[in-house]
């Protein structure tokens, strides 16, 4: 099986989004063995949608759509395929109903054009969207399949995943398996040198680096007709893999290092607190992303100006004048500090300079990190470079480094 | 003019990246007056690229190719499309000196697959690559042009501003120019019923609504070949719709809520510190990211244990067990106690049941939001739905907006 992803709207067009929909979808159509040979991003323009569908039916055996089922005028996705298969609109019940609920629970008053959204396209499936109101649909129709989904990625993405990669999976035969490694602590251009003759070997499974914020990935793949048999391919590159580059490997797919901090506390009942400057809030922000994140994030302290460190975190006056706030010490003093007041197991403290200028006369990038636990307190001391928000977004993440190594007693790395 | 912008790259359809170099291409199109009607992304394969070649042809002026111009192999967009055009390729002399001297300055070997990187289409203009090996091209052939770049963003974006820009503006004479209207506190269907017979009478300018996280835009776009009648034809665009929906308005183009609280904080010479519960440091972290943030942030409390919002932020434990923990007392006397406890002019407070399950017996989605200045402390009451990181987002936005309507003596919206 073959596909094809059509975007459909002009807000692609003129560059107010980016296309990341149809690197979602390849991403996991990839993994259940869908090739797909194309892209297409089409206006809101019923003409040009006519003739993207009519190419793609030359050339694709899947069309995926994402876009144009909204409530507006604009929207005609649905209403295209239907024209272009010769069939006709019709009013859903179970999509009329959730639409008339989610009006009803927010209170809000429903425009007549929002019925629009509970119309599919005749003798289609209908994929429920618990993310929105306009539903999801397949078609199955001469030969092809067509799947239509909303444009919106936080309803689009659940819908993928919870119903339509079940659907495909089950039309397809070929195994095709992807598993990501996920690196912390090196440059991609290290990682590449260490494996560069595995790298090379490559055929099946294939090892693919990438940069992310911050990170490294290697995506491995193999193919094969025997599902057990490519999960045996993937182990025994990952071992290699491993021998050489294991250190700085920290978790697989879909994980982060803040979802692995926060089993890892879930599970041996810990819980935490951050004192954060430099970092603003965004490292108790990522734990509190979690369902279930108030069984390990206590609180934290935002302690952005000297006044709350001091009044409020209760670093000692003397550490701020005579360390400065961007000091060994200070991180330590907040660490220790922020585990005691928000009554916590672990401390862990940001203090550092995210530009783009200068402060206390230290230089963009220094950061310091601060971890206490029962055993005391301790600071690290690093040198990040790049923009504001890679520095912020490097510290967050090195802070979260630090806390897995410590709860997992592996060796803390060196700077 | 027209544009196809035609990305070639495997590495697109694995859904390895996205496709943010259409995005930039666009958007800097649309501001030059060069419409763009499709993108399309194919992979390395010369069959498939020849026939995106040919459909671009029949349906735009411009063909805009992004990748593919590597060392390897597997780069071959620059042959093809000499093969389509019937030319040869040929060595350029300036670009083989600066491959030469990248291997020299940086002292690494030269392989010989990197010569590969000089050949340019015949008769083609050469655009220079100030950021890696690979120059771009344009051919001007059978009345189309090709713009051939590398696919790699640090190398694509100088050129494509530097070089392209320029000679693509020679070459078009009508001026396009869009404005983005920002709105928070109206759903997207509402505001299009509003304005509905306004977006009927569209054709230039044109409104096109688009739902983005809890907010809605309008982006106005207006054609004119005199550049001052478009600015003309915006604002009177805009003063219509200002007169239905400007309670709703609160920004443009690419302002964000916490960009002009921020600014107003600043302009004003007030400060702001935030007592975070369902949004856990979310709010405080989204001002951290703004040089400069400490003149207004003096910081924030995370107060996601009873105990910490007790202890750390004082609230009367009388409260927290009679009213409970996310109730309209709850928030007062938080935003009330971070105020003061930050020394800041504005304290917010966050308090609610962000989900997946249900709080104190209180629905998912049930949000207080807390606000006091000199003048006492205030709370109001939302019901939002959605998933947990769609509550806590809207939850952060909302607090935002509350905050910008005090500052400019707005009215607040009714809930």
């Amino acid at each position: 099986m073959n596909a094809e992803i059509i975007a459909v709207g002009s807000e692609l067009l003129l560059g107010q989004i980016a296309n990341t929909n149809a690197q979602f979808i390849s991403e996991h159509l990839a993994s259940l063995g869908i090739d797909v040979f194309f892209h297409t991003v089409c206006g809101d323009n019923e003409g040009r949608l006519i003739d993207v569908i009519k190419k793609a039916e030359t050339r694709a055996d899947l069309l995926i759509f994402t876009g144009g089922l909204g409530p507006t005028k604009d929207d005609l996705t649905k209403e295209t395929v239907a024209n272009v298969l010769g069939r006709t609109l019709v009013t859903d019940q179970d999509a009329m109903d959730s639409i008339l609920e989610y009006f009803k629970v927010t209170g809000r008053k429903m425009t007549e054009n929002n019925k629009k959204q509970a119309l599919v396209v005749e003798g289609c499936q209908v994929l429920p969207n618990h993310h929105g109101m306009a539903p999801g649909m397949i078609v199955d129709a001469n030969h092809h399949l067509y799947l239509l989904m909303p444009g919106v990625p936080s309803e689009m993405k659940p819908m993928f995943l919870d119903f339509a990669t079940r659907f495909l999976a089950r039309r397809n035969e070929e195994h095709i398996q992807s598993r990501v490694l996920r690196f912390f602590g090196i440059g991609e251009s290290q990682l590449e040198t260490e494996i560069i003759d595995l790298i090379d070997a490559q055929s099946n499974p294939t090892i693919a680096p990438l940069a992310k914020e911050s990170e490294v990935t290697l995506r491995l793949t193999a193919k094969h007709d025997q599902v057990e048999q490519v999960e045996e391919m993937l182990d025994q590159i990952e071992a290699k893999i491993d021998a050489r580059v294991g250190q700085y490997l920290y978790g697989y797919n879909e994980d982060s290092l803040p979802e692995i901090v926060f089993e890892l506390l879930r599970k041996k009942k810990k819980t935490i607190a951050f004192a954060e400057s430099l970092t603003g809030g965004m490292a108790a922000d990522w734990m509190a992303e979690y369902p279930g994140a108030s069984s390990v994030l206590n609180g934290g302290i935002v302690s952005y100006s000297n006044q709350v460190k001091e009044h409020v975190l209760l670093v000692p006056e003397e550490v701020l004048h005579t360390d400065g706030a961007v000091s060994a010490n200070c991180a330590k003093y907040m660490a220790a500090s922020v585990r005691k007041l928000c009554n916590s197991d672990i401390g862990l403290a940001f203090t550092g300079v995210a530009g783009p200028d200068k402060s206390e006369g230290k230089t963009v990038g220094t950061v310091y990190i601060g971890f206490a636990d029962e055993n005391g307190s301790e600071s690290y001391r690093f040198q990040f470079n790049g923009s504001r928000r890679k520095i912020r977004i490097q510290s967050t993440k090195t802070g979260y480094d630090i806390v897995r190594r410590h709860l997992n007693n592996l060796p803390l790395l060196s700077h």
